[in-house]
C-alpha cells in the first residue's frame, strides 16, 4: 500500500520478443536464400508464463501462433490475433470446429479417435490438417500404421476440398543432442516418404543448432528461444543473439543485522561466519521463485549480484546486503533476467530448465508490460550504483 | 471441450479442512483442561493454494485468519470473514489503517519503521498489535533492543486507549527440531521476561510435537496442518490424524502402445523393458506438477497406483497403463491427495515440501470446492475396479 508493488512482478519486454523472433528469421534464411519456413509462434501455458496479452505486443511478425486448446485459440482471437492458429493438443468434436471464430486453424491430430471430428465441416470452415507421429517421444502421436491409415482417409479428404491442407508434424525427444536428432529426423522422413504435404518438425533447438537442416522444412514452431531462453545446453539466450524477454523482480522490504554465528531462514541452512547486513525480498515458491535452489545463489541488488541467504521461504528470500550498503526498503530486487542473474543460471541451480521457472510462476505475479522508453535489457554490470527501483504498475 | 474439465484441477474438501481444525482443537485441549489457545487459521497465499473462498468454508470456526498483506485482509472481508484477521507482513501507512472494513484487525510489527504507521489513529479504529522478535529466524523482525524500545512506547499506547491490544509473537526457524525448539521458546520467554501481554508463537509443527507447551499461550498459528498436511518430516498428516484437503486430478487424453527398447519422454529419461501400454495425462510442469521429481514416482488411476514413465514435459505426463487394461481416455488421474500418492510423497520425489507443491499449482488449475455429499477423503485402496471420472464443474 505504498509507491512500490507490495510482491513479486514479472515484467515483460515486448521489444525483446520482437528481437528475438527476427533473429530467428535470420537464421532461418542466410543470405542469398530465397525461401525460408515460415514460424509459428508457440505461445502455450500464457505464452511460457510471460502473458500471453504481452506477448502478442512482440509477435505481430509472427506467421502463427501455436497452442494447445481450442480455448487457448480463441483467447488469442479475443486479443485480436488475425492469422493462423495451430492448436497442438485439441480436444475437439465437429461441433467445436464450427466455430468462424477460430480461422484459419490449424489442428494436430495425433490419436485415431480424433479423425472422427473432422468427418463432415461444410466449406469455407476448414481446417488445416496435420498429422502427429509419435516418434521417440511416445507421448500423444500416431504409431506408423496408424499415421499412414489416417494420411490416406484425409488425404482423399483434402483432394475432395474438404480440408485446407494436410502435413506432416513431429516433435523431436532430443533435439538439443547433435547425434539423436539427426536420427530422429531419418526416421521421420522414411515414414512419410511418398506423403506430399507441409513439414513442421523443427523447434527452437533444431533450429538454433541445425538451421541448414529446419530450412529445408516448410513450417518451425520455437516456443522457449522467442521469450530469450537458450534452448540448448550450456549455452545462454545472450550467447545465441537472443534477449531475455522477462525480468523478476521483488521489492526489499527490509533489512536485517545479523551477528557472526547466527541462522539465516528455516531449519538454520545458512549460519552467518561474519556479522553481516541481510535484506529481505518479498519474493518466495509461492510466487514461483524455486525453493529448491542449491549451492551459491545470487540475484541483482542495484545491478550488481547480491548471494541469497538461507532457504527460500513461502513469502521471504533473504540476500547479503554487506556489499550494498545503500541499499533499503523499496529497492527493487531481480531474481532473474537483465539487472540480475540469467533464468539459465536459476534454472541450473534448481536443477531444471528455465521453461519451468517462467512457466510456474503463480497467479500473485502480475505480468506487467516493460514501457518501450526504458532502457535496453542488459546483464548486470560491474560496479554501478544506480538505483532501480521496482517498476510501477 | 468435450464431457472433462480439458485440463488439471484441484479439487478442495472443505469438509476435511474443517475436519483439521477440530483435530488441532482437541490437541490444544486435552481432557479436564480449561482453557486453550485461540487459533489463527494461516490462509496466506491463497490458503497454501487451495483457494481462500475453499478454505473459508472450513474456516467457520476458526477464531481469527492469518494472512500477508492488508490486501489479502480485505479479500477475506468481501468474501464476508467478519472475525479478527492478523496481517502477519504487511506494509502500511495511517491512511490504510483508517479503513473500518479491516476491523477488527491485528498487525504484526516487524521493523522499527512500521511504529510511525500506528501514531494517531481515532478510536474506534484501533488495531492489535504483535511484535515480533527476528529469533532465530531473521527474516524480518525486531532485534533484542529494539523489541525492549518498541514495547515500551506501544504499551504506552496501550495504556492510554490507543491500542486495542499489544502481544508478542515469534516464528521459530526449527518447530519441527525436538532439540531447537524449546531453545528457541527459552530464548524468546527470557527476552520477554517482565512485558506484559499475549502470546503467539507456536505454528503446526509445535503445535502437533509439543501440544503441552503450546497449550500455555494465547493464540497459535496453524497453517499447514489445516490442509491435511503434515509438519513434521517423516510423518504424513494421515498419521497425525489430519486429512487432506486437496486431490489434484487430472484427465488421462490418450493411450499409447510403447514397444521393449523405445524411449518415452523428453531426453530420453525411461526406456521401456518391455512391451507396455501407457496413457498421457494432460498435466506436466505448466500446471505446478514439478518436473524434478525423480526416482520411482506414481499417480492414482481407477483406485490403484500406476508408475509415472519418463520426463515431466509441461502438459503432459505418462503412466504405465500396463496393469490397468480398463483405464482409457477421460479417467481421472490423481497426481496427489485422496485417489492417489500423499502429498507428502510427492514433495519426497521433488526433493522439497507439500506446501511448495500446493501453493505452486499456477493459474490454470482452477480449484473446484468437492460436494459435501462425496464419499469422504481415503488413502488409495487395494484394487478397486471403480472408475473415478475427473470431477466436471
Amino acid at each position: 500500500m505504498t509507491g512500490h508493488p507490495p510482491g513479486a512482478v514479472a515484467l515483460i519486454d515486448a521489444q525483446a520478443i520482437a528481437h528475438n523472433l527476427r533473429r530467428l528469421r535470420r537464421v532461418l534464411r542466410p543470405a542469398g536464400t530465397r525461401r525460408a519456413p515460415r514460424i509459428w509462434a508457440v505461445a502455450k501455458a500464457d505464452a511460457y508464463g510471460h502473458g500471453l496479452e504481452h506477448a502478442l505486443a512482440g509477435l505481430a511478425d509472427a506467421d502463427g501462433l501455436g497452442v494447445l486448446t481450442l480455448d487457448d485459440a480463441l483467447r488469442c482471437r479475443r486479443l485480436g490475433w488475425k492469422r493462423p492458429i495451430l492448436a497442438m493438443g485439441a480436444d475437439f468434436t465437429l461441433a467445436d470446429l464450427r466455430d468462424p471464430a477460430l480461422y484459419p486453424l490449424h489442428v494436430v491430430i495425433d490419436r485415431p479417435e480424433q479423425l472422427a471430428g473432422l468427418a463432415g465441416l461444410p466449406p469455407p470452415r476448414m481446417p488445416h490438417v496435420w498429422l502427429r507421429h509419435c516418434g521417440a517421444l511416445n507421448h500423444a502421436g500416431l504409431q506408423a500404421g496408424e499415421y499412414r491409415a489416417a494420411f490416406r482417409s484425409l488425404h482423399a479428404e483434402l483432394e475432395a476440398g474438404r480440408l485446407a491442407g494436410l502435413g506432416h508434424l513431429q516433435h523431436y525427444a532430443g533435439a538439443e543432442d547433435p547425434e539423436q536428432l539427426p536420427r530422429e529426423r531419418r526416421a521421420f522422413h522414411e515414414l512419410i516418404s511418398g506423403m506430399p504435404g507441409p513439414l513442421c518438425t523443427e523447434n527452437s533447438a533444431a533450429v538454433l543448432s541445425d538451421p541448414a537442416s529446419a530450412c529445408l522444412t516448410d513450417w518451425v514452431r520455437c516456443g522457449i528461444a522467442l521469450y530469450g531462453i537458450s534452448p540448448l545446453r550450456g549455452l545462454t539466450g545472450r550467447a545465441l543473439g537472443l534477449r531475455p524477454a522477462m525480468a523478476l523482480q521483488a521489492p526489499l522490504y527490509a533489512t536485517q543485522a545479523v551477528r557472526a554465528g547466527q541462522g539465516v531462514g528455516y531449519h538454520g541452512g545458512f549460519r552467518a561466519e561474519r556479522d553481516m547486513r541481510i535484506g529481505l525480498v518479498r519474493c518466495g515458491y509461492a510466487d514461483g521463485y524455486p525453493r529448491t535452489v542449491q549451492g551459491p545463489c545470487q540475484a541483482g541488488v542495484q545491478g550488481r549480484m547480491a548471494a541469497i541467504v538461507g532457504r527460500v521461504s513461502m513469502d521471504t528470500l533473504a540476500v547479503d546486503l554487506s556489499a550494498h550498503p545503500d541499499a533499503g526498503p523499496g529497492d527493487a530486487v531481480t531474481l532473474w533476467g537483465p539487472g540480475g542473474p540469467e533464468v539459465e543460471s536459476v534454472a541450473g541451480w534448481a536443477g531444471t530448465i528455465s521453461a519451468h521457472l517462467c512457466v510456474g510462476l503463480t497467479a500473485r505475479v502480475p505480468r506487467i508490460l516493460r514501457p518501450e522508453a526504458q532502457e535496453p535489457s542488459r546483464p548486470v554490470a560491474g560496479a554501478t550504483r544506480k538505483k532501480a527501483r521496482v517498476a510501477s504498475k
